[in-house]
């Protein structure tokens, strides 16, 4: 029986182009500043994304948290979209790392509620202070929907009167601009600082990237090592991320048009998907008991994920067209079995 | 003209009493702990409070924050009553010092929604472990409402069921302990740890207590002079806290009954305040021009503080009787002279 | 029998001087900057030392740490002298408040060899940023040894080529400067900030200050409050902090006289002392069996501390004129009582 | 011109062999723990080291700091042997991320003065808890020299006495192993965790490993993951740590015999070298000038470290047979054109 594993989209492995690129990679010893592929890597995410350096660092996480040590004071505070990832599942790391606390604002749909925030900005004198406004685009918890680039202006701007940076959690930044139809560096336009995921929807194994401003580029190496991040030989990491960063933006729209068809057929089978928030390659279900769904299906040979009490179903590359009808079908198997 | 200072009860000054006790104080070092009289006031305090052991420190802050490095992981994460002080008012010291997060919980009148609660405390495998339910009682940005003795119990039930401690912020423990008409014990039964300021309504010029199990004491006592807690003839101030902790309630009465006269005058003025809001010494305000307002009240001799959007008053043992009708008198002539 | 306590000098109990002053002190509340006696003495103390400001802290622990929370980035280093207290007895907080290293530099006497610290300045790529210099004058662990104006000047130079603050843990500030023959400033003089503490041979209950420039004190505030030290009617303390700070000093040479003597009269004994360090205040004895040689003292009424493997005497303000004939007395009791 | 790069092992490139492995890797996503190629490193390094579980790691400095997470309490203090790479060159990682001191012990040759780690064992009442032991073997700022495995029993039995964890950095274990000629799992016996890593004399491009019992396991993940170590198909790399790991090791017999040769060499030439540190794959050198000297070998087509104010050579499995006799005779040349 054929598995069809929807848990995630990091579970993309790498092609075979990737694998013989990592191969044949020419590196260096990126400590010493020397893997020219990582270089190489590095040129090119900066001038894609419309930074002046990038950073390859080994995972989303770790870059989300040398942007935040680099922008926030120690007892600083970071305003995050609710939902946000650095909040969610980066195991307290703002706090342990930075020193600082994240500051949930309301954001239905991933949008941050532009009059709450501006009221989280307000500080009296005994409070911790602001140092950062973080927003994620595509934003997971809201069900991978895409912040619209008007919304990242007026947070922008908030941010700019006050003399505040802005950090960009992109992990998924390619899915927002194919869904927009934009360039990837108009996702990330006007953030003091961006991260870019390599690993999932874009297919490379490993890595994840820290845009930022030449100014702040030694201390971010020094956080990076400082984190554990100082890897050697890393250009065979890099040469799968190069073919992420120029190849995989365009198989986005297969994982976007996949996720649409498992929603409106979920949605036809009776089940509670808000299609107007399948945006990008995932479709988030409401059911009554998540448990026994996810065991049901599993049995039926289909993984999918539990995000709090939701079930969450992500679309990637690395599945093939006819695993959703697959899907579909075994959901409608499973309903069918069960007492309703 | 006479200053009416309603900005915070931690205004309150040292009566001739404390002050002539703190004049004839037996003391001796507390960091070896040999002074007299702050054994003594620990001891009080952990036989009135319920607790096994007691410790002095400089203020409710220092007090709060061991309790937290006492019961979180590093990377943990502390569960809080939305508007906490520990959230809003300590500086982001949970994350600097305990390397833990803050999630604050929807907490209507103070009163943590306990679905809410159980919804947070589901978690799944890359989350942050939650190391602490923390409340606070009464609580100061929910208006002083006092937590209801039967919802400490359920959130220390779904604590206990997760084998998790819990620990309460009773700044204002006392003014909990009036209004509900029970021994101050009572309302910090069940707590593994709690605070209680002696600074504050019951009128000592420096000093909170942190209540906590005999095991816990040796580390506890660690960190208070890692922070720089560790204080020398300390006696000086545990004498009035003494004297705090044994005449200071039974004053709080009176800040209560001054505190709903104030608010039943700005009610009948015309103004917004939630009338079933004030239980205790605080009567909060929605104006639309806050710092107008402040400042229209200051000029006319009447001190209250900005919380947030708000306007606040507290009552305490330092005003006198008149001070509420003049209070009154004064924001009358204030609404009078501004366009409405 | 009468019991002579040399432990230290934190034990020196506040004076009916003091005791009055503090039972008179007009107060308000610090947090707010409002308590009169405190910022008399603040203002008092920044004046005497040659400093822009002073902040007034429950501890010279909490006055270093949020010294090194100003000065040094996240992950940087600090180079003390060896033995320095911020090293040894502040319970690690350099790293777990600021997240920061302490190297210690040879100092033989307390004095850091120039060389040795030209040599930890030298850094490499991959290490960690230097942030700051710290001295310790009197030197406590090197017997209370005074550190020379010249050994200071040469230090502050090496910092200042290399655009590094420095920092002077001067909790007895004041029994370097009566054994040097200078004022107070001259000791402090030099040095970006710089602690004093009021609770050792001053003679005030609790307390100590953190010396600074402009530019640091809302930062200092911040950090203070952070730590816990955002106390109240403070101003109690404050009292008898100006009659330590006005009054304390010429009481030292008293003091260092009682050491001497001590010292002297211990040499005499046979014991192992270094006259030459007798600088100050404190008496340190190398014995065979240390514990042994305290218990013997303390059943014949006079304490001692044990600091490492050497027992430490302390002189202080509390002592009578007899108490140092009555020691040596003792010791020489205990000397003939046991085999040799 | 060929160049001879003796900077460091780090700088070893994988082998063709590797290249293979990595393009043929089965891989799945390790944060779900389902990539089978780190699970079979995992279980390899596990069995070989004699430990029941094995972490894989971006870096030595990763493994070391979530070992310092693991054993450490907070304001804890770890002693390690003078010049340890966690002290020296892991960027204050122990302060900001354990909030732990290092307190580094007498070692000359690496290896602990075993009568000042008693002194260091021994603590007052006011001085930081120890939390950990650490060793490294070999150790590298001692000149790559090895620790005897009777001084690390040594070690381990002070430890055990106190019921204190042990740590080693193992960083060149293996090299330790190949000069004391017994099995790696010797080297590491005894404690409680270790280091090893990948990526040095093994060949391996990127990675570390971190051996530890299994109920460290859980908590070493969380800390993992928190610090951004959690990467995805990291399969491929451990395809060639495996490779590192059984291939790796019989190749560093050669390494330390060009080291040898390279010292004696120089010994000959006249220069400081001390022979009888030279036990394993590294040089070190003390010369008047170490930057110009430095720059005088680049010129000639050799590049050396510079560690201290020493001069560093460290062979490596990238060399040829004839680097060494090439290095000696540009040394030769570099001595010639210059004024003694």
């Amino acid at each position: 029986m054929r598995l069809v594993d929807l848990r995630s989209d990091t579970l993309t492995r790498p092609t075979p182009a990737m694998r013989k690129a990592m191969a044949e990679a020419e590196v260096g010893d990126d400590v010493y500043g020397e893997d020219p592929t990582v270089n190489r890597l590095e040129a090119l995410a900066a001038e894609r994304l419309g930074f002046e350096r990038a950073l390859f660092l080994p995972s989303g996480t770790m870059a989300n948290q040398v942007a935040l040590l680099l922008h926030l004071p120690r007892g600083g505070e970071v305003l995050a979209p609710e939902g946000a990832h650095l909040y969610e599942y980066e195991l307290g790391a703002p706090a342990l790392l930075a020193g600082a606390l994240v500051r949930p604002v309301p954001a239905p749909g991933g949008r941050p509620d532009l009059k709450a925030l501006e009221e989280a900005l307000r500080r009296g004198p005994f409070q911790a202070p602001i140092g950062l406004l973080a927003l994620e685009n595509t934003h997971n918890l809201a069900g991978g929907r895409v912040v619209p680039l008007e919304v990242q202006r007026r947070v922008q701007d908030l941010a700019r009167a006050r003399g505040l940076p802005t950090h960009l959690d992109g992990a998924r930044l390619h899915n927002a601009a194919v869904f927009l139809g934009v360039e990837a560096r108009e996702v990330a336009r006007g953030f003091t600082t961006a991260m870019v995921s390599l690993s999932k929807g874009l297919g490379a194994p490993v890595g994840s990237l820290l845009l930022l401003p030449k100014e702040l580029e030694a201390e971010a190496r020094r956080y990076r090592k400082l984190l554990g991040g100082g890897w050697r030989q890393a250009g065979v990491l890099a040469a799968a991320g190069i073919l992420a960063l120029e190849e995989g933006p365009k198989h986005l729209r297969r994982d976007h048009e996949m996720a649409r068809a498992l929603a409106e057929g979920l949605f036809r089978l009776g089940l509670a998907v808000d299609l107007g928030a399948v945006e990008t390659n995932m479709v988030y279900l409401e059911v009554e008991d998540p448990e026994g769904f996810l065991q049901g299906l599993r049995a039926r040979g289909v993984l999918a994920g539990r995000v709090g009490g939701r079930v969450r179903f992500v679309t990637h590359r690395d599945l093939m067209d006819e695993d959703i009808p697959l899907t579909l079908e075994r959901v409608q198997d499973l309903l069918h079995s069960r007492p309703r």
